[in-house]
This record gives C-alpha cells, structure tokens and sequence, in this order.
C-alpha cells in the first residue's frame, strides 16, 4: 500500500490534516486505532472558548473542518466577554458528542482521496540515512509507504490512565493506548516527555438538583463558526452552575495523598490552567469555592459534564466530594473522573512548518506537540496538513505570524520555546489581538487558504463582496452629517452605535448583521488598531529578517555562550523568532540584525 | 452502593435484563466496560431473519426492547420465504448501526430505576455458604451489593481476537476484554469453556463496483416488529450480492495453514451455521462458490459489511481473496475481519429460568450461555431479567414451553442439551412451527409479559380488540356464501385469498391488513395447526409431568446408568425436558412417567 501521506490519529488534529491534504489533491491514509471513536471529544462536550472561538475560526477561513463540525452539532451558543472588547469576544458552543463524532467520520469517509484504516502505529520506516521517513509499520505488522506523515497521536502515545490506586493503558477510559511508538521515538533520538491530563466525572442528569444551581442559557440566536453559513436555527439547551464549598475542599485535603499526582505515580507534568480540582485546592488554599459548569454532553443522554472538577483521586473520594456539592448531593456518578498521562515530543524540535528537525518529512501537530484542548490540536493538524502537501508540491511552507492568527502565536510559541506543560491558548498569548478578532478572520486568512488549495473561489469572493459591502457602508457613513459631523466620525463615540444610526440612516437596514457589526469595531478601534499596525510594522521587520537553517552560530563572533546555545537548539526561521528565545540576548538580536542586515543569510 | 439487580454487560442481552429488572419495578445497575459501546451491533448491521425475526416479536410481545431499536434503525425491511409457508416467514432489518446503538443507550439512561456505570466485573461475592451470590467486584476494585445478577459478558469474558499470526485481549478489535472474571468463574467451579466467532471485514462504499453485483431492494412497504407500532415510514437503502469464486477458494486453500484456527492457535469451536469462509472453502470443496451480502452499516457511513466471508487468515490473505471478487477487485478494508475467542459456561449448569444451578441468584444469559446472534441474546438478556424479578419477587419462574414461543425452545434446548458450539436458532429446532408464527406472537405472550409486569394495560387491551375484529372477520366469512360454500370455507382453496374474497365482500375493506394476514392464515392453515395442536396436546402432558430440583435419581431402581448421570447433571423440570436429554432412554422416562405418576414429585 502506497499513499503519498498517511495521518496518524482519528482526533482533532488528525481530522484536519488528513482533511487538508486529501483534499489539496494527495493520496492520503488516515490510521487510527479505533473508528468508532473519530472525532470523540474526550474531555468537555465543547467548542470555542476565549481566543479557542478565534482559533476554530482560523480554521475555517483558511478551508478546515472544525467549524462546520460544530455549526451542525452545537445544542447551545454563547459570546463570551460581551460586555468586554471585542479583541477579548469569543463564541464558545456547547456540542452533541455523539452528532460531533458521527458527522466527523462521515466527513472523513466522504473524501475521495482520503482512505481510513483501523490499526495502531507503532514505528517508522526511515530510508537509509536515518534522516528521512518513508513510512510507518503498525501494531498488525503492516509495511505503509509514504512520502510525507502526520503524527498525531493525542493521549494515546504510551498513555496510561490513573483513578487513585487504579491503572490502566489506556489513552481514554477503557480505550487501548498505542504501546511502542513511544518508545520506538525515543531511541530514534526525538526530546519524548511526559504530559499529564484530566477530565472530571460524568454524572446522570435526571439525578441532579438544578433547582440549587444558576441556570446558564445560550445567546438569544446561535451564530455559525463557519464563514460560509449565514445562519443556524436549532433549539438550545441550558447549562448550570454550581460550587465546590469548604466541605469539598476538606474532603479533598483530607485524601490528598490518595491521589496519583501527589504520591509520585504520576510524573507527567499537568495543565497549569485547566488544572485538577486537587491542583486548585492545594494551591489557591484561600479560596473558599470554585465554580463548577454542569453541561450536557448531548441532547438525548443524561450523562452530564461536571466542568472544573477533574480529579485523579480515588472513587471513594470522588464519590464523596461530588455529592458534598450542591444540587450534586444525589448525583449517580456514570463515568469516574480520571488522569491520563502520555508521551509527547518537545516541539523545539519541530520547525515552524510543524516538521519534524530530526527527521524529514514528519509533521507533528496536537498534544504529541505538548498543546491542551481540541481547537489548539486543529488548527496544528491544519497547517501540518497545509505544509506537509506543500513539502509534497515542493513548494516552501504556509508559517502564520503572530500578528495575523493565533494559530500562528501558538505554533511559534511552541517551536521558539517549547513546553513544559500542557499549552493552551490564551487571548494574552497575543501580542496584536486587536487584530486577530474572530470576527475578520476570513480577510486575514482566507486568501492563503485558496492560495495553498484549500478554499475554494466561492470562498474568496464571498469574502470580497463581504469587503465591498464593509467599504460601501463606511462610505455611507462618511458622507452623511450628523449634527457638526460625518456619521463616521459620529460612530467613534462610546454612546453611539450603528443601531443608533440606522435611526438617521435609513439605508443601512439593506445591510447584513455581520457586515455593519464589523464595521462598527473598525471604526470604534481604528486608533487602537492604527497604534496596533505601527507595532506591528516594527515586529514584521524583525520577522522579515530571515535566518537560514544552516546558519554556522559558531562562526559569529560575540554571541553569548547561552544565547549561541538556544539559537542552535531551536534555529529559528527569522531575527523575530530568535528575539522570543528565553536566553538570547538583546546584544545577541543585535550582533544577527548587524550580520545579517550586510546579506549574510537573508534568503530562507 | 446497593442495589436489588445488577447486570453485566450492556449489548443485546444486557440491555434487555436491565430494563426487564428496572421496568418492573427493581433498583437495577448496569455495569458496563464502555458507555459508548452499549448495544453496539458487533457483526453484521442487521436484526431479524428466519426464526430470529420471530424471536424479535417475542421479546417484543413481552414488552422487551429490541423490536422498537430496530423499529426506530432501519434502512431496509425485507421479508424472507415469502414465497413459502407462513411458519416459516419471518421478517429480517438491515439497520444503522449507529442509530440503533445510540438509541440503546438513550433507553436504558431514560429508565429510572436503572443506573449506569463503566466499570469491568471480574468476579462475585458469596456469602459464606458459597452457594449464594450477594454482589459483584469490579476491576476498579468496586464491591457493588446486590440480590440478584445477571451476567451478560457476550465475547468479553477472557476475549482474544485472532487475525493470522496477530492477536490481542479484545472482546472486539480495539475493545478491552474482561480479563479475570473467567478465571474466577473457573475457580469457583463453573463449567467454563471456549468458543469462537469471527466477524467479516468492512470496505469503502465508494471502492466497490456495484455494477458488477445484484441489487437486493426491501419490501416495498417497512413493517414495524414491534406490535406497538402500526407502521414506519423510513426511505430504504439496498443491499448487494456477490459471490466468491474458484480463484477466491484457491488463494484461501493456498493459504489455510496461516489461519490460527488451522494451526491450532484457536481452541473455541465456532459457529457451525455461520462459518468462517475458510471452513466454508475446507468443508465444502465441491462448491465453486459462496454468495456474498453487501450491507451498509448505516445511512452516513461508507463502511459496508461483507456477510458471507468472516475470515481469521492474515490481512495480506483476506487483501487477496476480497479483490479476487466481483465487485470488490478495488475495495478498500477499512477494518480486516478477525475471529474472536472467548469464554461460555455449559448453559446445562442452569435451570430453565436461567438462574445457575451453582449459585443462587446468579443469573446468566447471551453468548455466555454458548449462543450465538443479536435475538438468541436478546430473548434471553430479558428471560433472564424477567425471572430475576421473578426471584427477587417470590413468584415462581416464568418459563417458556417449546410449543409457544422459540425462547422456550432456545433456553430448553440450552439447559437440556448444552451446546459444544455456538448455538444459533432454525426454524427446524420448533416441532411446532406453525404455532410460532411471528405474526401471532402477541396471542402467544402478551399476557405473560403482563403477568411479570412488562406489559401495559394498553397492550393488552389493544391485543384483544385485534383479536375481536379477527373474530369479527371470522363471523362475517362464515355468514357470506360464495356460490354453493361459506366464504371461510373457500378460503381453505389455495387459489382464493384475501385481497380476492374483497372483491365480494366489500366490507373486509374496513379492517387493517395485519387483522386480515393473520385471519387468512388462520383460516388456510387450520388443519395444519389442530393437527400440530394434537401434538402439542400430548407434549404438554410430558411437560406438566414436573420433577423436583431435589429428585434423587439414585433412589429410582431401574434407569440407565447413562441416563441417571444425564438426568443428575441437567436435573431437568419436567419429564418433557428430561425426555429430550441426549443418552436419557424411552425405558427411563417410562420409569419416571410411572413413579411421578404416583404422585411421588408432582409438583416443584
């Protein structure tokens, strides 16, 4: 068997890179351990989330499949941050697991390029300089060719669950880890680590009390993720809120060194912001509650999602302090609450095309590359996928800045300083959010997409009749006087709004929501995004400023010992990315702007 | 935690024991290894067929489950000998298996007296005599309490699945078995055996040439199974039909000595009616070829299910034998077939309600009892649950004869006569078929299931007004003359029907077809069926004839030395039951006949 790309992992990740390459054109093989089990949102029945919501929108624009996974499964919808900026909005959707999942196989087996196969990987072929892969070999011994490879194997690379004294090899309750490729790595010569996860209880709707709880509904009309749907018309269910309270917290003190973490079974470093409800309590000992969303995993189940609560502590305490909470105090507990620790590799070792330093013509993406939740491992199986089919079209890779996705903040995070937990997006990350707002993500990103083949023309020209309508409105608003000046000078003023507007300007109600909403936050943040812009022009000189990869750091003289160190460890692709490394020095950028400003080592 | 029930296992038979036991009324647990795979259609994606259709009517007639899953799943409704007799028609669905297995899941969690919890049982507790059962231990070392148990381990119990040379501890490809449970069962003296199944491999719709192949269509109408439902209106899909050939048989001749159930890695006997193709190629060398069904395996999913040609050879031998077929020679193997080996318990070892002769309160039913099939499991799962309740009731056993239903010929056949391979029903295991149309199941078992408390007062009432208007039909047949006879008389004529005595008498219009179906099988097949009931007469004095559980055997002068040893290990009910013990002589039964007619053990 002979593919010209094989993707390894049904996840989030897995379901963007192979989505990406087949469709680009390539033979693409996609092989995942169990196939009922595609798209399976292992952890909270959610999509989207503070800059999350962004980031499932990078996608879409630039052609990839996240988005419409969850514009057809979302049960519930939410801005988050309204009251707040609109760099710092999001749209978070609560998902049907079961839709989520179903809809992403049958997307993937629609795929005319795209092949599925149900076997476990558990080694690499590599041609005989060692340095470049030709395939994969599986569990069931089969031989697969192919010229380029996307890793992505989530939890399941040598993982291995935790409940108290309880184990088991598992990379999702009761599901088999893949046993071997981690090892196999690790002599083969790649940085492997150890990362630790978690997710908390399912417990049976129709025994909770949400008469104790705070109901949480969603926003009065749910909004698609996706930039090619106008509109979504779907019933929504409400969440709950509800508190840990002093009494869980003893429970929890009192059974501490039950917990895997804390008596040394688990070595794996864990989520510092998505931590464990024993994380919290040891480490915030003042807090006195922490907040609990209660959310369905579905529209016809009763399991319910106790978000915040995760724990690795055995049944007898979980039992315990779940029902010491209220409206949990009769809660039947369907699926326990677990730790899962697995293998990931340093994605130092990856350059910012998410291929593999050590090894040509692999691509990492998603937690294999340390990162936590599902939109972080799509947007890394998207661009894995991108740039493993422009390696395959022999054409340079498709590296998102800082200034224009968070993808590109992420993947430049990763591969300029590594990790030492699991990452996660957040909107601080960003040094320009003004300019990445969820909202415009398509006139940043979708042009690229069709550029690599993955958007189509409708796509593009959508997104220009979008921008003619955008102009058509500011010239409008220019134009037209209120009062001592034009509407648009009008808009810049905190108490007035486009709906106020419409008031005076009549013509603008011939204009979609989307098109006047945006509008509206160009021209409110137009000082913001100006000052923005100068910064911007002062990051992209440095990025422009690019370092080969072969650039000899010994033969320049006067770079520090440590700085000299780093550069050569994480070889950075521009003087911007060198300038991130924690240990390089300012006189260090210097000593490279002065070096390579004289034509040095310009080109890539 | 305590509970009055708790069942192990949740596919077909656990399904129906859990909602039996919690639908009448007890606080029940289901413990399952995984959430997700609740009623999960391991082989082929379909319910019914010959006599197995009937069984779906039962369990529906009782008020089990099955017949609505399949009712609110399927794509494709057929009825099969259309052209032959009315005993031995039935109806056969093709299903979506993922409908069909959400839907399980959303059944059982909407029932309330029934919890779920994913956790794997790898033994009992006894109480100190050993001989009662009081509760389960679970591998996460839960020690859950409950009066009555109903295991359902299906092909999990020590499962090994086998593909050529590969094999792992699955009870399916890439699903854990239960590891342990049967040790204990060994320890504790059960009489545990192995058995083996296989399952065939699923290719990519879009890789097939159905050109090359037969369209099988359904009916032109769907049917509902269960006697709930009036009618169901649902587009259907087709299946295909292939067939292998000299050149398939060759390269599996060729090939044979790789298979692990050949080379003596397999020690379970398999199914003999649903043999692998490797047995069929072996066991029938004069056959040039086996037919091949093509099913889907749901509306959104391109897998598609290859019955015919269940294989354990090596996946570079089932690539060779699958391409050597019409219609396959591009076929993509999603999943490869695999042979599966797991552990059963002589169902001798129990009484006919299906509780262990071992250990009270122990219940056991499905693939564990040595059968084979979704219906064979279900009918069981629900006897067993029913009986369970039965138990924990006070209330006598409820025990199906072979003359009303082919549950009671199943489980008879089971208890009486073991099995050394998977057991699968015929129609030609009913000396009574006629009796056991699947369109007078209802006349048959409503009652009963109202009886345990199953059935509702609605079904009973609808079950008599249907037997009302039959008499009504009767009536009115009798009173019209069709020249020189009654309307009922010609009917008898096999060239008069139904839809021809309509035409004369135009008020039959005004019944629902269903009432008229079974009047005119009534009527045509009357002779047949008061023949069959003379039978039948004689068989129940058998049957009524009981034999104490405590009989001693060897106090009766005169049986057979084989027949004593027979009758002491399946310590049958009746002298029916005993009469059908293989070695049991016509001598012995004679001597049991006149010692219990004296009075000695009438009654149990």
């Amino acid at each position: 068997m002979d593919y010209d790309a094989i993707v390894v992992g049904g996840g989030h990740a897995g379901i963007e890179a192979s989505l990406a390459l087949s469709r680009i054109g390539f033979k693409t093989l996609l092989i995942t351990q169990n196939l009922d089990a595609i798209g399976r949102l292992s952890c909270n029945p959610a999509i989207g989330g503070l800059s999350k919501g962004n980031i499932v929108r990078e996608v879409d624009a630039l052609g990839g499949e996240m988005a419409h996974l969850i514009d057809h499964s979302m049960i519930q919808y939410r801005i988050l941050n309204r009251r707040r900026g609109p760099a710092v909005q999001a749209p978070r959707a609560q998902a049907d697991k079961f839709t989520y999942a179903r809809l992403a196989k049958e997307t993937l087996e629609s795929e005319h390029n795209l092949s599925l196969f149900m076997d476990t990987v558990v080694d690499f072929l590599l041609d005989p300089t060692g340095k470049r892969l030709t395939g994969v070999i599986t569990e069931r011994q089969h031989t697969i060719s192919a010229n380029v490879v996307v890793l992505t194997t989530g939890t399941f690379m040598e993982g291995k669950i935790f409940i108290g004294e309880y184990d088991a090899p598992n990379g999702r309750l009761d599901e088999p880890s893949a046993i071997g490729l981690g090892t196999n790595l690790r002599k083969k010569g790649f940085p492997v680590g150890r990362l630790k996860t978690g997710t908390p209880a399912r417990v049976r709707k129709s025994s909770l009390d949400f008469d104790k709880m705070e109901v949480q509904d969603g926003e009065e009309l749910m909004m698609p993720f996706s930039f090619d749907y106008d509109s979504i018309n779907r019933p929504q269910v409400p969440c709950y809120i509800t508190w840990t309270n002093e009494k869980t917290h003893a429970i929890i003190r009192d059974n501490i060194h039950r917990s895997p973490l804390y008596g040394g079974k688990i070595v794996g470093t864990g989520p510092r912001y998505c931590p464990s409800i024993e994380d919290k309590v040891v480490r915030f000992p003042d807090r006195n509650r922490h907040q609990i969303f209660v959310e369905p995993e579905g529209i016809g189940t009763e399991e319910m999602y106790l978000n915040g609560i995760s724990s690795s502590l055995p049944e007898d305490v979980q039992w315990d302090f779940v029902h010491s909470i209220e409206g949990l105090e009769h809660a039947q507990i369907m699926r326990p609450a677990y730790a899962v620790e697995y293998d990931f590799i340093n994605p130092q070792a990856l350059y910012p095309s998410l291929e593999s330093k050590l090894v040509e013509n692999l691509f990492i993406a998603g937690q294999t590359n340390g990162t936590s939740g599902y939109e972080e491992a799509a947007c890394q199986g998207l661009m894995a996928g991108i740039n493993a089919a422009q390696k395959l079209k022999g054409e340079p890779p498709l590296v998102l800045s800082r200034n224009e996705a968070y993808t590109g903040v992420l993947i430049d995070d990763l591969v300029t300083m590594g990790t030492k937990e699991p990452y996660r997006m957040f909107t601080s990350r960003a040094e320009y959010r003004l300019n990445l707002r969820h909202d415009s993500c398509d006139q940043r990103l979708t042009e690229k997409g069709f550029r690599v083949g993955l958007q189509s023309e409708e796509s593009l020209s959508r997104l220009r009749q979008k921008l003619e309508k955008m102009e058509t409105v500011k010239d409008l608003l220019r134009q037209r006087k209120l009062a001592d000046k034009s509407a648009i000078q009008a808009l810049k003023m905190p108490e007035v709004t486009m709906a106020s507007l419409q008031e005076s300007i009549p013509e603008l109600s011939g204009f979609e929501e989307p098109i006047k909403y945006q509008v509206e936050l160009d021209v409110k943040y137009e000082g913001y995004i100006n000052r923005q812009e100068r910064q911007i022009n002062r990051f992209e000189k440095l990025e422009s400023l690019h370092i080969s990869q072969d650039f000899d750091y010994d033969a320049l003289d006067g770079l520090s010992t440590e700085g000299k160190e780093k550069l050569k460890l994480v070889r950075p692709i521009s003087v911007g990315q060198a300038s991130r490394i924690s240990g390089v020095r300012n006189s260090d950028i210097a000593l490279l702007i002065v070096h390579l400003d004289r034509g040095g080592h310009r080109e890539r």
